[in-house]
C-alpha cells in the first residue's frame, strides 16, 4: 500500500490503517518522519492522561474503568500501555486480560502495548510520537499507563497533560523516600484498595507531603502554623479566597479508589475533569503543551544526530580504532569524543542528505 | 582545595577525597571531565557485578551479604545502589540499614546510592562514571543494584561484567512475559525466598526458558530430543566434552538462596568465580570490556552534543521562535529539527571552545 493511500485510509478514520500507521511509527520504519509531519497539524484535541504507580497498585484495572466511563460518555479512548523489556510487570494489561476483551470489539477503544525503544531513541519519544498518532485519528481521551519506577517511565507520565499517580497502602512505608520528581509530576494521587490497613495512614502522609511541597512553594512556615500566618498574611487569604471562584490554582486531590469493587471511580472522573478545567482557565494546558512540544523537538534533534553520527559507518570505524588506545588508557573517552566531534561533528548538520 | 590536590588525595587512598570525588563526578560539576581523564588509565582492574530484580526480591540482603564475604575474603567493595526517582524502592539499602552499618565503619567498603540524573545525561551513563572512579581508586569488587525494572535500569545493569537477576516465586507468574532484554543481560539467575511455595516450579520454568534460548542459537530441536541428537552431532558431542576442560561457554545457572537465612550465598559467591573465569577464558571479559568502552564515548558524545545545544542560549532562543508555528500546525518538529541542525549544528563541534 502507497503511503497515500495509507494515509487517506488513516484520514478516513479506518482502524486497519490505524493499526499499521501505529506500527510504522512505532518502529520508526522507512517514511516515519513524513507520516509524523503529515498528521502533525490535527494533534493537540485528544486529553493525555498519565496514569503511573509501582507494580501490584492496581493501573490496569483502572485504566479499564477510566475506558469504561468514558465510553458510557460516549468518548472515544486510546490506551498506551508501557511495557518495559522488564518480566516484571506482566504485561501492562495481562491481569485485566477479560475486562478489557469487552472493549476489545469496541471500534471507540484502541489498545496498543508498547514495547521498548532501543538505544537509538527513547521510550518517552515513542510514547508521545504514538499518542500524536491516536490524538490524529481522533480519539477523545488517551490513557497512558506506565509502572512508576525508573527514570524512563517517570519521562513517559510527563508527556501526559494530566497524571494521576496511583499508590497502594502497601507502599505506605516507601512514603518518606517519595522524591520530589514523583511528587511534582502527580496531578492527582489516588490510594487504591481503600480498604486494606494502612489505607488511611498512606492518605494522611501524602496529604503531609502536599502541604509541606506547598508550604515550602509559598514560603510559609509549616501547616500548624498555618493560622497566625493568614492573618499576618493579606496577600494570601485574598488568593485562597479567589482561589474558590476561579481555580487558576491546583491542588492536588489525595482520592480513595477499591477498584475491584468499581468504587471511587466517579470521583477520579470529576477530579480529571476539574483538572482539566483548571489547566485550560489558569494557562498551564497552553504552558504544558508548548513545553512538550519543546521536549518534541529536542528529542527529534537528539534523535537525528545519535541517526546520522552512529548509523554513519565512517564514524563507527573510526571509533573502532580509537578504541585500543582508549583501552590501554593513552586516550580517555573524553579526548575521544572530542576528537570524534571535531572530525565528524559536520555530520549533524545532514547536509549531505539534501 | 585545588583539583591536584583533590587527585592527589585520592591517589593516595584517602577516604574524603573519595567521596568528593564521587560527588563532582555524579553531579558533572566543574572540571569533572578532567578528573574522569586523569582517573582513565586507573581503571579496568575492579570486578564489576550488577545485581537486578523485581521490588521485593532481596537484592539489598543479598548484597549485603556479597559484601560481608567478599571482605571475609580480605576483598575490598563498592557498592553503587541505583535508586531511581521513583518512590517505590524505598532507597535501596534501606532494608538491610543495620546490616550494611555494620560494614559501613569499613574503610574496606564504600556505599553510594544513586540519585537519577536528569534529562541532560542518563543513568547508565552516571552510574558508568561512578563505577570507574571506584575501580580507580582500588576496590576489588563493584556491586552495582538496581531495581530491574524500566529500560534505563537495563542499561545500569548492562555496564557489569556479570549480572545476576534475582527473582522470587511471586514473580513466578510472570516469567512467561521475560522479556528477552532481561533474559539476555543476566549471567547468573538466583531464586530468592526458595523456601516459600512456587520456587521449584520458578526456577524450573526459568531453566525452560534458558534451554530454549540455548536450543535456538545452537540450532537444536527441544531437550527431550538431545541424546539422539548428540549422537547424530559429534561435533556438538566434541563440544561438550571441551566445555568441561575448557569453559569457553556459559550457561547460565539457577541458584537457590534464603537470603534471610543466609543460605546460597556460597553457590553465588562460586558462580560469580566461574563466571568471571569464563570471562577471562573465553575472551568474553574483553569484548564486553570494550563494548562497554564503546558505550562509554558514546554517551559521551551525546552528552556533549545536548550540552553544546541545549546550553546555548542562542540555540534555545531560536527554538523559542519556531514554536508557535509548531503548535499551529504550520510547522512540524521535524522540520524545525532540521532547521535547527542546519543553523546551529556546527555547534556541536565545539570549535569556540578552544
Amino acid at each position: 500500500m502507497s503511503s497515500d493511500r495509507l494515509l487517506d485510509d488513516f484520514n478516513a478514520g479506518k482502524p486497519a490503517a490505524l493499526a499499521r500507521v501505529v506500527s510504522i511509527i512505532e518502529n520508526h520504519r522507512e517514511g516515519f518522519e513524513q507520516i509524523l509531519a503529515s498528521l502533525h497539524s490535527r494533534t493537540g484535541r485528544a486529553r493525555r492522561i498519565g496514569l503511573t504507580g509501582p507494580p501490584g497498585a492496581g493501573k490496569s484495572s483502572i485504566t479499564a474503568l477510566l475506558v469504561k466511563r468514558f465510553r458510557d460518555a460516549g468518548l472515544t479512548v486510546g490506551v498506551i500501555a508501557v511495557d518495559p523489556t522488564s518480566p516484571f510487570t506482566g504485561g501492562a494489561l495481562l491481569g485485566d486480560r477479560v475486562r478489557m476483551e469487552n472493549v476489545a470489539l469496541d471500534p471507540g477503544v484502541f489498545i496498543r502495548s508498547m514495547a521498548t525503544r532501543g538505544s537509538l531513541g527513547g521510550l518517552a519519544a515513542a510514547t508521545r510520537e504514538v499518542a500524536d498518532v491516536l490524538d490524529a485519528f481522533g480519539f477523545d481521551r488517551l490513557v497512558i499507563e506506565t509502572v512508576g519506577v525508573g527514570q524512563s517511565e517517570l519521562d513517559v507520565a510527563r508527556t501526559a497533560d494530566t497524571t494521576l499517580l496511583i499508590l497502594v497502602p502497601e507502599s505506605g512505608d516507601s512514603i518518606q523516600t517519595l522524591k520530589a520528581g514523583v511528587m511534582e509530576v502527580a496531578d492527582i494521587f489516588v490510594v487504591n484498595k481503600a480498604d486494606r490497613p494502612g489505607a488511611d495512614r498512606l492518605r494522611n502522609d501524602v496529604e503531609l507531603m502536599l502541604g509541606l511541597r506547598k508550604g515550602v512553594s509559598f514560603g510559609n512556615t509549616p501547616a500548624h502554623h498555618g493560622v497566625d500566618l493568614k492573618r499576618a498574611n493579606p496577600a494570601r487569604v485574598a488568593r485562597e479566597a479567589a482561589k474558590a471562584e476561579n481555580p487558576t490554582e491546583w491542588t492536588p486531590p489525595v482520592l480513595s479508589a477499591i477498584a475491584i469493587k468499581e468504587e471511587g471511580i466517579d470521583e477520579i472522573i470529576a477530579a480529571l475533569d476539574r483538572h482539566f478545567a483548571y489547566l485550560e482557565q489558569s494557562g498551564t494546558l497552553r504552558t504544558r503543551r508548548r513545553e512538550r512540544m519543546r521536549e518534541r523537538v529536542m528529542d527529534v534533534v537528539e534523535d537525528k544526530v545519535r541517526g546520522r553520527l552512529w548509523k554513519n559507518t565512517g564514524t563507527m570505524s573510526w571509533l573502532e580504532l580509537q578504541l585500543p588506545a582508549v583501552e590501554e588508557g593513552s586516550a580517555t573517552p573524553f579526548g575521544v569524543a572530542d576528537q570524534l566531534l571535531r572530525q565528524r561533528g559536520e555530520l549533524v548538520r545532514g547536509e549531505e542528505e539534501k
